[in-house]
């Protein structure tokens, strides 16, 4: 399948050509390029939701409820799980997409997992390009669900319209959450698995610690579901809408949009300079002597091979 | 006080010389060119050991008893804690490392949080340099300790000779482990926490999974520790003596630093690079039109401002 029919064929919404468009965005393929141009007049439509929180607060229960509602509507839907590639499982892990198993074979449903050995700058690129392949492939809404707490997947989640970060009670106080940073990106939290002890207590520090917090034209809603027996989930989906209709009203959502692009357009460039910073590297062996013998400090080096890069044909 | 006292002050080990150069760092300040030259030649005698784990898991409690671990063979070391900067808490957390406040006034231990606004490239760039003002200020140890369980906290952890990654019993499963990709980073595990339930059966666990992976010329030992009871403490300081004479004794330590330091270079070239791209894009306000208005797509926008960018005088 070449390029152009791979366009043809996400734009069409076929299924295989989404999954091998997918392949190509996690492997950094040289095809992306052309890919993206082909495909990126018709992206916009979707409406995006990061997902994140600590391993095992029930995100992927969660994703697999919020598809159930969305279906229930008859609109389209796809879950792109972001992993950090692991030696230990050869890529991105399925384990717990299981629970998402019954919606495999629903033809308004694409479930993706996502690994990012070889995409230039890691699933923060990746992802949004992954995401622009499901949204012109013609889904309603896109669901972009990382795995742990840290800044890198925090950054990913919310590089969407609607950032939904997930606690269960006990893991970790409010404390602990504003230092992973998580706090400030936040347009809706969920106290998962409210049906253990603690929950409450957690919903309710995490109100204080976001009243002690700057002054947002949003005030995050946080929010107490116990996705294994689906309770909440729709008061959820509520929420992810009204953040929604609240961005929309108020001309958020073109400046969020513009500003991400931004963003992703500068690290593109970014890597694209760091890749011709490796092959300097390369042509400098002695360079890489002088920094290990101490001669050469990493500041004046970075100087020396950017400039070597920029002068590269 | 200017760079040349400031690298004097660092040298000569000036508590105050060193907590203001770290704060350069943290500000990503104009004057750390100079301060990098001025440092660097007096680097790579400390031996660097990262802390990793979620939130909660005792991190703050086991760098504490290391420290008392150091100082009872009167060496010296210091604890670099970066935390992701958060607007709920105005920069780093102090916090928990109340717990080290034993320390404080001891001359032989060096105690800082980091944050990382301003500093290009964020904590993956901030956290090496700050680790070299420590080492040429001449701690004999320094432990960067980092918040969060996200492959960016892992990274700044896995800079360094020994990489530990702390779990609490049941605060996620090893599979949970292997998807935030840190099995394959850590040098030594510890289980902490470990007079609750459920300790032996995480290091069993964890075990399990390490013997799935890939072999290494390092087998890394699975380790229990009370850091609240000081249980354990003197053996994970072991292993971690173990790990780094195994590196020194198979050379693996100066490849190791080399290929971090080459990483390193890399990304400062390519941070670098970034801040003129943003200045192009400044330049340039019809190619923000055109990708908001999906006429040019990303990585088309990329290699206009690239080339826009390297031209640039």
């Amino acid at each position: 399948m070449d390029v152009t029919e791979l366009v043809e064929g996400v734009l069409a919404g076929d299924r295989r050509a989404v999954a091998r468009a997918i392949s190509l965005v996690e492997d950094g393929a040289p095809e992306l390029p052309e890919l993206s141009a082909g495909i990126y007049s018709r992206t916009g439509r979707a409406a995006t939701i990061g997902l994140t929180g600590a391993p095992g607060v029930g995100k992927s229960t969660l994703a697999g409820e919020l598809v159930r509602a969305v279906r229930a509507r008859d609109e389209r839907i796809a879950v792109l799980a972001v992993d950090p590639t692991s030696p230990f499982t050869g890529g991105a892990l399925l384990g717990d997409r299981v629970r998402m198993q019954e919606h495999a074979t629903d033809p308004g449903v694409f479930i993706r997992s996502m690994a990012t050995r070889g995409h230039l700058g890691g699933m923060a690129l990746a992802a949004p390009e992954a995401v622009r392949i499901l949204d012109a492939a013609g889904h309603d809404h896109v669901i972009v669900e990382t795995v742990g707490v840290g800044q890198a997947e925090v950054d990913v989640a919310a590089a969407t319209d609607t950032t939904v970060v997930v606690l269960a009670p006990g893991a970790g106080d409010a404390v602990q959450m504003a230092k992973a940073g998580i706090l400030e990106v936040a347009d809706v939290f969920v106290v998962n698995k409210g049906d253990r002890d603690g929950a409450g207590e957690t919903a309710r520090d995490l109100r204080q610690m976001l009243h002690m917090g700057v002054a947002r034209d949003w005030s995050p809603p946080v929010l107490t579901t116990t996705a294994t027996s689906r309770q909440g989930v729709d008061e959820l989906w509520s929420a992810v809408a009204a953040h929604r209709e609240h961005l929309a009203a108020g001309g958020g959502l073109e400046a969020k949009r513009r500003q991400r692009l931004r963003r992703e357009v500068e690290s593109l460039a970014a890597e694209r300079f760091r890749v011709r910073v490796a092959a300097s590297f390369d042509d400098a062996p002695s360079l890489a002597d002088d920094l290990a013998a101490r001669r050469v400090d990493p500041y004046r080096a970075a100087v020396i091979l950017g400039e070597t890069a920029t002068a590269r044909d």
